[in-house]
Formats: C-alpha cells, structure tokens, sequence
C-alpha cells in the first residue's frame, strides 16, 4: 500500500498559520514524523491562499525536502501552481491531481507529458461529481486513455474514484468500491488511491466509518491511501487488511507492526 | 445480517462446567445477552461431551428455550445428537452443519429433507478440509445441489467456506473471501456464514485480525455471522461495515447502534 502522508494542508488551521508564519520547524516536524511513520509520499497543499498559491507551494516542497528524503505530493487543482512546485522539487514526485475537467486538464497534461511522475487521476469531469461507479468508470476510461497517449505507463497513474459522503445517499459507499474493482480489473496494472475521510461526512464517529471503510476498499483492490500516517489506529487496520488481503508474505509485515508495537485498536 | 451468539459452546471452559452442574441460570443469562445483544440464533454445543453429547445438547435447548424467544443453532457434527435436539426445540432452528463427508451427509440428509430449518452447509468433504477456493465452490456445488433435491430452499442455506489460519499459509484470507464471493454470485438467493476466529490463529493481535477480518468478508457479501454479540468492537465493526456496503437505509440502523451507545472502537 502506497501511503500518503495528508497532514500537511492548509486547510487545517495549524498549517494555514505555520505557512502565514513561515515557519518551518513545524512543517519540518510534520513531514518527519510522517516519513518515520510509513509516508511513502508528504503531501503538500496550500489551495486556501488565492493568488499566492505557488508561491507557498514551493516554499512548501523545499522545507519539506530540507527535513526528509520521502518525496512530495503536489496538490492542487491549479497547473500553475504544480509547475512552480515541480520547478523546485527533487526526486519524482506525485501529482494530485490531472482530471477531466477541460481546463485543468488542458493546462496540467504538458506539464506531466512523457514524464515519470506518479499521477493521480481524479475521477471529475465538467458535469460535476460522478455519482454512479458507472460514471467513475467512464471518466476514467477517458483519463487513462490520454494519459496513455501522453507517455504516462500505467504502472504511474492512480486512479482516485473520489469519494462522496455516504450520509447524502446510502449507496455512495457501494458505488465507490465498486469503481475501485471495475478500474483494476479493467486496467492490469493500474493503481487506485484515495483520500476517503468525506465518505463519514455528517455522520457521528467518523473515525470508524474511516477505517471501515478503508479496510473495504482494500478488500476491493485501493493499493494506495492518502492519510494521516500518525492515525495508529487507521494505519493498524491497513496492515492489518493488507496482511489478510494475502499481500504480506509469512505475514512478516503485520507481525513487525506488532513486535514495534504500531498497533492501536 | 444474520447474528448467531457463539457463546454457549461446551468447548469453554465455564460453558463445560455449567452443562456439568446442570447450573441453568449460567447458561440462561447468557442466552439472554446473547439475545438481547442482537443474537438471531444462540449457537448450542456440547461436543466435548463424547456418548453425553445427544442428552446435553437436548439439555441445552430446553434450557435457552425456557429463557428466550431466539431460536437455537444446533451445533454438532453428529446427526444423532441434531434430531435429539430437535424432539426437543420449538420454532424454527438452524442446523449446524450439514457437509459433504458421507457419513455425516447421508445421516443428516433425511433428518432435515424437506424442513423449514435454516441449514449451515459447510464445504468440507472426506478428502480433508479445502485449501482454494476452487474447492470449496466445487463442495458448495455438491452440497447445494443435494440440498435442492431435497427440498431445502435456497434462501434457507447458509454457506460457510470454512475459514482456515492466515498463520499457515498467507492465501488463506483471500481464497477464503474469493469463495465467498463466488458462491453468492454462483447461487444467487443463497447466504453465507461462518466462524471465522480461525483465520487469526497462531498470530498476534487476534481480535484486530478477526474484526478487520470480518469487515472484508461483508464487503465480498458474507451475510451471516457465528460471533460474540457481547463483543462491541466486532459488533461496531458489522454494523458499520453493513451501513457502507449500502445495506441500512438512510444509515438508520448505523444512527440508531450510535445512539445506543453501542460502539467501542
């Protein structure tokens, strides 16, 4: 399992003033707790500052890397601002994200074209938020298809279905995972992730239906999970389903977690 | 979901104490919590008792009949001791569990040909117990075919793939939830069911394992479960994993367990 460290975003109201601040002990102290807890990529997102989006976003990426080696996720639906970024980043880094969404797609496609970048591909269109696993799954087919035509293998692009709240339409869980199935069976090799917290939106106990649903979805084929690494509990139940999804030879991983005592549940 | 209460089973200790003393109260209240915890069925076993198993397991009905309106899940691999229990049971109970060994299978056949009892068809046959989960589909196969002929519904079978220990070989999760999903798309209108505490033996952590364990077998459809309703965390786990596999209308059942202060997580 991919996983994406997500803690480092500006809507959160302590990153918001670390960055205001320019402070960078604290983002630094959060990308390396992060790394040390599995983050195979930090991500990075400073979308709430209009106008001054990329410039933050470098600033970012570079004391990010000052602190660790573990490369960013760069994200923001703006293509101005992941290409400030990636003028300063080292290393490969994860965009999230391309959609099909005319003009973000339009104006991000030249700047990942034939690049080795990890790319994740927002199941979003123009005609808004995709209800059905049926719609993912034609958005994707679409998204894949250009990605293709633009040097992106396979093997770099994840597929993020986009989760809905489950308390607006008691089937937005099924549809998901269904479309996490559909999208690895239909394309061999491909990666699915996602950031599935809007999925408890409006519900009491959030975190678990969080890590419920997690556990489902990697029962459904998600090998990739934009989260907070520091979330023992939430990282317990990844293992934990990994290990049982037969994807954690003589159980080594899961029996590691244990004696490093990483399990809380 | 379908909850069978597996507490009353002679292989703990104090269960094979009390069945010893004819100390019905024990045995009373916990069918009562059983019952009053969600238990659709209270599981009855008394198969450590060799030549006594027929006389407590009859013992063991009246008992919990005395106690509750729940009806029992007979539980014994021998069909003498099933039709003692059930001169004795009043409503409707299920059998646990019918399978293709032959001796075992050509007993119990004619006692339960052309009943209303819920029968648990368990996918073990004499060559051993079922590695893949192409075997455990080709026993299905076998048994519900036998059961059709002999007029058992199919919303009356209730499949249990037989889970076997992840500790001994690391496909035993998948093959396992692989069969599950299988025989439900195979046999549309049947049900699944099974125990599955076996899945985590011999590692640590077996509550997390079983819980997470149990939560991925929901997701591939299973639909009934042989487990401790006192248990909150397991009981959290199915009621959450119900609501987001779209099986609770408006989350209603998800918002009431909230109320009720019945989550631990």
């Amino acid at each position: 399992m991919l996983i994406v460290g997500e803690l480092i975003n500006a809507s959160r109201q302590k990153i918001r003033a670390a960055i205001e601040n320019q402070d960078k002990a604290s983002i630094q102290q959060l990308a390396e707790e992060q790394a040390a807890n599995g983050a195979d990529y930090i991500d990075v997102n400073a979308g709430v500052f209009v106008g001054k989006e990329a410039e933050y976003l470098k600033w970012l990426v570079t004391t990010v890397q000052e602190a660790v080696d573990t490369p960013c996720c760069i994200d923001s639906p703006d293509p101005g601002a992941i290409e400030a970024a990636l003028s300063v980043h080292r290393g490969t880094p994860m965009i999230n994200s391309i959609s099909m969404e005319k003009e973000r797609h339009d104006a991000l496609m030249p700047i990942i074209a034939g690049s080795d970048y990890k790319i994740v591909a927002l199941c979003m269109g123009d005609a808004g938020m995709p209800e059905t696993a049926d719609a993912r799954v034609s958005i994707a087919e679409e998204l894949v298809s250009n990605l293709e035509k633009n040097q992106i293998p396979l093997d770099n692009m994840y597929v993020d279905p986009l989760v809905q709240p489950l308390s607006t339409n008691d089937n937005y869980g099924t549809e998901f995972l269904n479309s996490i199935e559909r999208v690895k069976k239909q394309f061999p090799g491909i990666h699915t992730v996602c950031g599935l917290s809007n999925i408890s939106y409006g519900l009491p106990e959030r975190m678990l239906l969080n890590q419920t649903f997690m556990v489902m979805a990697i029962t459904k084929g998600l090998d990739g999970a934009i989260v907070n690494p520091l979330d023992k509990k939430m990282m317990a139940a990844i293992i934990t389903a990994e290990t049982l999804a037969g994807k954690d030879e003589w159980c080594a991983e899961y029996l590691q977690a244990y004696r490093q005592k990483r399990f809380e549940f």
